[in-house]
């Protein structure tokens, strides 16, 4: 990590971790159960309630959203809110979607709807999105026009009902045989693209920036989930055991429909009768990614991902990101995008 | 019903579900799986996604909101986004409490957990949370200042933190038998009063009232809620068969901690004994209710019904409200509280 990420990363996570505590009410405490299931969904706490070192995600996206606020002339200060709604957000999406799937187990720990039951880990999601938006809220006592705070709550709205949209397309994808690599692309991005979109959006709104750089930014980041997306499914299927930390062709083990497969479906009749006739075993594997090689599959999520990158990079450059965040900006970019197959 | 109240409500509520239907997307036509979901919440279409005459709720939280918009000074089509918001928020708590209290049916119909599995209606639940944001803050839409949309939107948010809290609490009361009758209060002011405060409240800000008024208005729907649950507590246990269109005591057959019952643990020790050890059948329920009146718990829900009630009409009193709305706001408020026991 270079010299302005790691330091722009290290003023600005402390405060945006105080910021999501005070809205979640975390003051070091043991709390009640109800405060205390969001806690442990944020890593706050264990199992049962007490204090630990956190245990957090990468909280890639509120830093984002302070990069590109400070990038476009603005505080970071001023976006801490929104980049706290936006982390609180996800969690949230988390702790739905580890019971729509029915996962035992998230960042090594249970689940908590695998601690608490389900019908309490629905209603702790629920809270958290209430929290969400609250955060988002406190825009207005930092400072920032009342007309942007609004702009800011309804981009948040909707970019909230377009990752709901994207997670029933998930779940119906499962029971479908017949998903096109178009409907694929539409439910990432809103499974995954626009909450990063968001992010970046929302900082330059923050930052007072003038709306065609806001526009730039919203694309930016728009195109580095769509390619974060294909590559982590690149990687699904040919991305070394070493380096992703994943057995190999994990995807490929439990049938999972990313873009690859899905190109190999629409384009390659042999591939769609094993998918449907034959189990997940050694050979199958073999020979999905045999034909997934003489379709071209790799070819074209590469191409894909090489687009939105390209995209992604171009929009950033257009938004003219200034001082250390900028250069950070162009840095974690390649991080996301770059990652070694 | 007075020839106020009807006429109010056949002109608000028409244009009420015109909002919601756009909110919502629905146009009269057959929906995708995704938003018909929602349509089927609503009451607007069936199981088989195809338009019907609607079979809805009866819409008072919006109605009530609209009218204290007009009865404060304000046009009251300036605050049917609001409107819109809650009535949709209502319905999404809906869905999330039937997966949550595992209820096959609701007004009648199978509920969206039943027809279409636990994962999609969890989403549909996250997706009408969404929308019911996005209506609230459509009031930038209506003229509303920037500053008082962020307040209305501010308030919603915790309104809606308040609301899963009450869930919470009432999920945590089912396993617990020393749940106190303060500890219950708390749980349906979370539950059932705040979004009717809200209801009353946002009206009278999207008018300008001043912030006197608005905190009248607040309280009277604080209280109206806080005595409409009591006296459904009182009818679930004295209510005539004939007249609540349940059985009698349903609420004892279901050892249900309601007010009543909770003061009687609280203050009888023989109940505490038979609650704990006996079933709950036609022997069971006499004895019940018998413990019940020796104790007073009908004499201290009927005083506490009186308390809220008594309360709600000053404050509704001393905000003054205008005109027909006025005088519809005080026919509602009595047809909520002085339901035939």
């Amino acid at each position: 990590m270079s010299k302005e990420l790691s330091s722009m990363a290290n003023i600005m996570l402390p405060q945006l971790e105080n910021e999501m505590q005070a809205v979640l009410h975390f003051d070091g405490s043991k709390p009640d159960l109800f405060r205390g299931m969001m806690h442990y969904q944020m890593g706050w706490i264990d199992d049962q309630l007490q204090p630990i070192k956190p245990i957090s995600g990468k909280r890639i996206r509120p830093l984002v959203c302070m990069l590109v606020c400070d990038a476009s002339g603005g505080e970071w200060q001023q976006a801490v809110p929104a980049a706290s709604g936006i982390e609180i957000l996800h969690n949230f999406s988390l702790v739905h979607d580890d019971i729509e799937d029915v996962s035992p187990t998230r960042r090594g720990r249970p689940t908590i709807w695998k601690l608490w039951g389900e019908a309490q880990a629905i209603n702790c999601g629920d809270a958290m999105f209430s929290q969400s938006h609250t955060a988002v809220g406190n825009l207005i006592n930092t400072g920032t026009p009342p007309a942007t705070v609004v702009k800011a709550m309804q981009l948040f709205d909707k970019t909230c009902f377009q990752l709901t949209e994207g997670q029933h397309r998930d779940m119906n994808f499962e029971t479908r045989d017949d998903v096109s690599v178009d409907e694929y692309l539409e439910m990432i991005t809103g499974k995954t693209a626009v909450l990063i979109s968001y992010s970046t959006a929302v900082g330059a709104m923050v930052a007072g920036a003038p709306q065609e750089t806001i526009d730039h930014y919203a694309a930016y980041g728009l195109n580095v989930g769509l390619a974060f997306q294909v590559i982590d499914d690149i990687l699904g299927i040919w991305g070394e055991e070493s380096r992703t930390g994943k057995s190999a062709a994990t995807d490929i083990i439990t049938k999972k429909k990313t873009l690859p497969v899905l190109f190999g479906l629409e384009n390659c009749e042999p591939l769609r009768d094993i998918y449907r006739e034959r189990e997940a075993d050694a050979d199958f594997v073999r020979d999905v990614v045999q034909l997934l090689n003489d379709v071209g599959a790799r070819e074209f999520a590469d191409e894909r991902a090489e687009e939105y990158s390209t995209a992604a990079i171009e929009h950033l450059t257009a938004a003219q990101p200034e001082g250390d965040s900028g250069k950070a900006l162009f840095e974690i970019t390649e991080v996301l995008l770059k990652r070694d197959m």
